[in-house]
């Protein structure tokens, strides 16, 4: 998977993201680890060098990951040294949130790497010691009805944010419906039932064609066994629980579900203006099941934040008046903003207090490896 | 090039769209001149049969120009027959409406793939004879403000439209600036001199990696030859003129003038708002020139129409409350709408009769072989 | 398929050569045709300058067929100009042989380009018109006995020959057995209905791996209809006639055949030992059928000449003391003896005086478009 | 990589050769060590069951080393439980003996790949620690002459041989020279710089389009620095040392090599009728030096045995006669007589009790991963 990369490689890259973004500039003589790690652990960053090829990562046998950690140890003493007795106003601080920030993120794609490397192996072996258990309720589709009208859309203070969620501005929304739950594998299970997989009408055609190429016929991750579909945890392989959200599946089949069920997906517009009234609260990184749960069905809207995340009907374009951070942090958000689709409100791999109402979470349409799932809107 | 076909498979499927989208449902013992052409000259309807795949297209030495031209006959002659009584309320009629709409796309597509097939011939063949004039005249980048607010968008009778345009709802837009002309020539090779096309940190990532991979140093079918560039033209070789605006441009590279210009690229509804104000006139395939042309350095919004295609800073999503058009013709436009990005006001190969202010062209980000250019927008 | 070419372009280039290795060189005040001809004709001669991407023959739409005949009008005027006082013994007279040769070679491939690319059209249109007669009869394997010993192999004048047929030098060959008649399509229905196309064992490692990537299950030009096995043909699509020689398949095919049987390929050097004690005689191109028909059924060593190429058991390497063509002309065929197949004997497409039992003509292991069949063999 | 394996791998691969050959045929009650072994852990047989694809092998972080250690030492137990008692004539002796040289074929292997490997990883790492001394001594190029005639050729007990190496047989050869040394990196500087990689008229026509879209411009392991060139081996980055042998050439460019020599590469049997004269000894794996050394510069055939494998002019073909081993060893060297090319003479990485003047080593022409290097022949 060229997407994916190894653990090791994620510690070395967040730790290179530190010592250049952070120690480099300011601290005074500060000595680089191993001057080749510039180029064995930047992921991105035109502006920052020539870098290891992607698909290469996998196998750098060397360094070792004892010589990672020693690396990681070396600027963890580093940052203290800085940290000791830096100003909040400094810049490096700001930094520094920005390098705790990113790492968040890279927690999240080291689960989802793992994952998917552990479906690789034939063996299916389990990341996660233990039994998972998970209630069965059946949830009919529900609705909340919002009246729409300008809505004030994005960050603006206090505490961190990235640029994408820049500026705050006003949109203009016609008032619209937001499914209360996640759609469930088993209402999933009955857009299979149905041709979901064979009804080029359903689909997009991008996603048709990736579809018949790739001769998907159910999301990542299922399996089909004697005894009826199963599914690939970091708890190993388990019989499908039809009440938990629907996860991995790639924008294009949550598209064609939408079609499908008769209704659309929210744009990430629609999405904000719901989640901006919840408290931040769910099944994230902390609670450590690292699969998504069943509603509770409550007659309010559920599950804004954790479990999975939603794929929106926005196509990730730069808000009015954007500007990207400055020097080579400009790299971070506004280059990829083109081919991709948003998805908001975090996942079951997502650490807490990284998520909010205005994040916006990007991949390809066609990407199934993060927990992406499903929330239906509709015209009011 | 895959995504080019040959001018008798034009001419054959558009016959093709006729027969099938128009005759066949109504009239009574239409007989199809050939049950083969449906899988031949069907383009991407899934729900109208399988189809001969695209990059063959050129292969298809039967049936001979000959006979496709016989098949265009009898389509005629049924065409004919069909609307000698047919009442203008009848759905026919705005199925047949739709199929001269279909038409007038692929004679621009036409001109566009015959382009690109004598461009790859090395003995660059010229389309047109005779030479084509130009004036040189130097313009500096001047703006028109506007200020913003709630617009209405999109397209409200009377007259056709595609599904695309619908329904007409309103946007709230900031305000902003716009470019009186679009791009020249001479101003793109400012930016090719500041070396446009070796700094990353001007490029979204898609466009950086695909630029790499294809050695992009210029836009398509411009020639470095020792007296200076020339540019392949309809008309065959010529120099460079910098006074025309640049066409052939993808949107990465549109995207990446923009980043060095220190502006933007307009969004789709902020181009549609000054749209709106002007009437259909400008250099569209009536005029026969088949090339931009320079321009004529009026104080005001000029070129909007014809030209070049201007590409937007807008991902191609549906307007809320879209609804694609019935049955089969719902594969028209809505299955294309992710990963597109949209263009407005036709260029020199479009019908006259065929834009409009809300008309919504749209392309890959990569795609190079339309007449497309770059008009830039600000914040005000 | 990148292997074909349009006839167009054979025509063209047949005459580029005879242009460029005939004419050139010693005609004074030789005028080319056309300078760019050189690089659109050129097939594969480094040491005659670069020349058009091979994949891109089919685009050439300029120049016309029209300007084609007159090119070659042009070069045959210019030929008969310099046959008319040319002295046998000049070094022009063996160049007009070798473009002579080389046009019989272009005029088999032209048939089977032709072929492949009516095939490839969903109209199967036909080359030739009229019904194909066939006669059915049931042949058993049966075989001729050869002692072996030192056989002289290769070409040894008079009369023309490519340069891979010398030096003539003498090869070891012990006793073996040589199939009285070609496999036959009945015969090769046979390894079919056994699971030849699905057992590995039979297979070389490379041929499974492309038979399993490319999905064949029977040999290219075999159409299943409901009324049984068809084979597509010069003359159309006919039923499958069992006694005719099986034809198209790649050596891999023929490999795992004669691994099925329990017997072998002849070596090319078993071929011409038997091949030097028969006058060439069969259906070969003059016969005008174009397709392979049934054994006669005689008691001796049959169709060895026409009806089908042979795949030989012959890695296509340099005989001991091989000197390529001087000057150009080495390009010929020196450069290509590594990663082919040696095949034997002419089929119904190859010109009667074009072949002789020394000829050696080549493939990849995987081409199936030539005329190509089987015949098999065994130690005594 | 994809002809790549990790050393983890090759450990597995080797001892489930035993547990599958040796073991499971013949020990009562024998319980495979993990089942699903036989999936991760079979290279290419087809007759023993699906396998993991290559390309994957690098993503198996399970099963552990340690796992893999553990399995060792069971099928260790069970192997000599096996050999307690077995009498020399049983069939498991047999097998047991065609472990220990498939063991043997995967040491050299392992080095391979891991010298791969690390020059894959920008940082360069060493295999073996330690400097390693080589002597500098220019040599002239000097030839044996030999008569030709009827050779013998082939394996003839006693001892084990592969069954590629069989049946025995005769091969007329025509007289004959062979160079006294193989080419060294001295005089392969020379061919590169008389312009060896630009000139196209010294390749055979597969290899130039090989080495035009690899950009080859040199052995692999070379890199140019600003002191000149270094070759990259198990010690390291070393400066090149001109006297020893060159190394890691693929077929193709030893082919063009002899081609701008004006000489040729032996033929295999001519390499058997000399080696055949000359006892096993040189610089092989025992030396543990893992990298060629230079000539001693005697007066007589030279490192015919060790340093560097030798590219011959003969294609992987069958023997006359040849017969594979029985069972489901027959895919232990068949299925691969097609498209590869014979090394003979063993190199630096090879065990010396494995090689002999019969062994057939092969790789497909573009080969550069082993220690493959070159020796003229010529005709007498």
């Amino acid at each position: 998977m060229p997407d994916a990369s190894p653990t090791k490689w994620h510690l070395a890259h967040t730790t290179w993201f530190f010592e250049t973004v952070v120690l480099a500039p300011v601290l005074d003589g500060y000595r680089p680890f191993d001057a080749q790690y510039a180029y064995l652990f930047n992921s991105y960053y035109e502006g920052l060098g020539p870098r290891h090829p992607r698909p290469l990562r996998g196998l750098l046998s060397r360094p070792s990951l004892d010589e990672v950690i020693a690396y990681r140890r070396h600027v963890d003493n580093a940052m203290r040294e800085l940290l000791a007795d830096l100003d909040e106003d400094h810049p490096s601080a700001a930094r520094t949130i920005l390098g705790l920030n990113h790492e968040q993120q890279h927690q999240e794609l080291i689960l989802t790497d793992i994952k998917h490397a552990f479906f690789s192996n034939p063996m299916l072996p389990a990341y996660l010691p233990g039994q998972l258990k998970g209630i069965v309720r059946a949830l009919s589709p529900a609705w909340a009805h919002f009246p729409g009208g300008v809505v004030r859309i994005g960050h603006e203070g206090p505490g961190f944010a990235f640029d994408n969620e820049s500026p705050r501005h006003d949109v203009l929304l016609r008032p619209f419906r937001l499914a209360l739950h996640p759609v469930t594998c088993g209402q999933y299970q009955d857009f299979m039932a149905d041709g979901g997989y064979c009804r080029p009408e359903l689909w997009l055609s991008d996603g048709w064609v990736l579809k018949e190429r790739e001769g998907w016929t159910a999301p990542l991750y299922w399996l089909q066994r004697d005894s009826g579909w199963h599914v690939f945890t970091l708890h190993g392989l388990r019989p499908l629980n039809p009440a938990e959200p629907i996860v991995h599946v790639s924008f294009y089949e949550a598209a064609a579900y939408a079609a499908w069920a008769g209704e659309r997906l929210p744009t990430e517009f629609e999405w904000e203006a719901v989640a901006q009234q919840q408290p931040v609260a769910g099944r994230l990184l902390d609670v450590n099941r690292l699969q998504p749960g069943a509603s509770v069905g409550e007659a309010a809207v559920e599950q804004i934040y954790g479990d999975v995340w939603e794929w929106t009907r926005s196509s990730y374009d730069p808000y009015p008046g954007y500007k990207p951070f400055d020097g080579e942090l400009a790299e971070y958000n506004g280059k990829f903003m083109i081919g991709q689709t948003v998805l908001r409100g975090g996942s079951c791999a997502t650490p807490r207090n990284h998520i909010r109402s205005s994040y916006r979470n990007f991949f390809p349409p066609s990407a199934r490896w993060q927990f992406s799932g499903i929330r239906l809107a509709g015209d009011a």
